[in-house]
């Protein structure tokens, strides 16, 4: 079983992904928890690079891109082969929202590249972590990175981007990111919870 | 006016694309050389990942094409805005010819990236040095990087995509690389000034 963590920046979605691994965990499950973008040799590189250097929407684009291939070839597939449970903190929908929605590139262009890029590798749930983002923007801390440092204007669309693709796409759950972080991680819980039975 | 340079490794393209930089220069053209991967801030790093990383194929395309996008929109639009002579050692023939024909991937989708990347930035000349892989690998010194180090039979792939793209696009010249680099050097340039005249 494949499942996604999204949301905007602080929006609480790596910490309800890691709580969700370490029950899973606890619980006796085969479970890997694991990220975009940087988590393969490769990716690593390509984060620094994409989080710190200046450069043109399109060349984004494909480094996001080529992060998430290596990501679903060295990661996400072989751990999902081998049965457990992946969760992975942001996925092909942060670039739709980021790519997309903030940057204003092609619908068609993007989907046709994740066709060829993931395959047949798309979750069976996604939750949304959902905040407005003067609150995303009152918890970051410390100094923003390229992406960060865009403006609010660009944050509410990519805000609304991912609202957008969870009222098209039954596969999205949305939570409201301003609840306590045990209330959100106890509706994830269940919700999980019945998706399992329902893979029995 | 856009100049591109193709070949196999040690072809001579690069000692062919500087004699004629370094003739433009003399005879006082505004003129500018130029290289992929590598000749940006961002494609610099990327260079590094790809000929060094082990990847999967599509990764390795997706890097080569944020290289190309960095080096149309920094260096060779601005610079053919400026009315510059452009002489770039390597363009999309080699991605066509090293990613599809070399390992493989579909035409059709390297050919519609190439369309959103580059958009009307084509050259009005290619030099194609073709040369037989075994003299390739005879001229070859030193440590080879990650794709120098493919077998021969990708190498002659490759060379015969060179060749077949040749065949059917008469932007190509195709030269005989194991001609003498004075020799070859005054072919280019005759052919070359063939098409200045044509420009005026």
């Amino acid at each position: 079983m494949f499942v996604v963590f999204e949301g905007i920046e602080a929006s609480g979605k790596s910490t309800q992904a890691k709580l969700l691994y370490e029950r899973l965990i606890r619980e006796g499950w085969g479970a890997i928890l694991t990220h975009e973008p940087g988590d393969t040799p490769v990716g690593k590189k390509l984060r620094e690079i994409v989080l710190s250097e200046p450069m043109d929407r399109l060349t984004e684009l494909l480094l996001f891109l080529a992060d998430r291939r290596e990501h679903v070839m060295r990661v996400i597939a072989p751990a999902l082969h081998e049965g457990k449970v992946v969760l992975c903190d942001r996925y092909l929908y942060s670039t739709v929202a980021y790519q997309m929605y903030g940057r204003g590139l092609r619908k068609e262009f993007v989907d046709e590249l994740h066709t060829e890029i993931v395959g047949n590798i798309f979750p069976r749930r996604v939750y949304l972590l959902d905040i407005d983002v003067e609150e995303a923007f009152r918890r970051k801390k410390g100094t923003l990175d390229r992406i960060e440092q865009e403006s609010l204007a660009f944050h509410q669309r990519v805000r609304e981007g991912f609202l957008d693709m969870a009222r098209r796409d039954p596969v999205f759950c949305v939570l409201d990111g301003k609840e306590q972080v045990e209330t959100l991680h106890e509706k994830i819980w269940g919700d999980f919870h019945r998706f399992l039975k329902e893979e029995k």
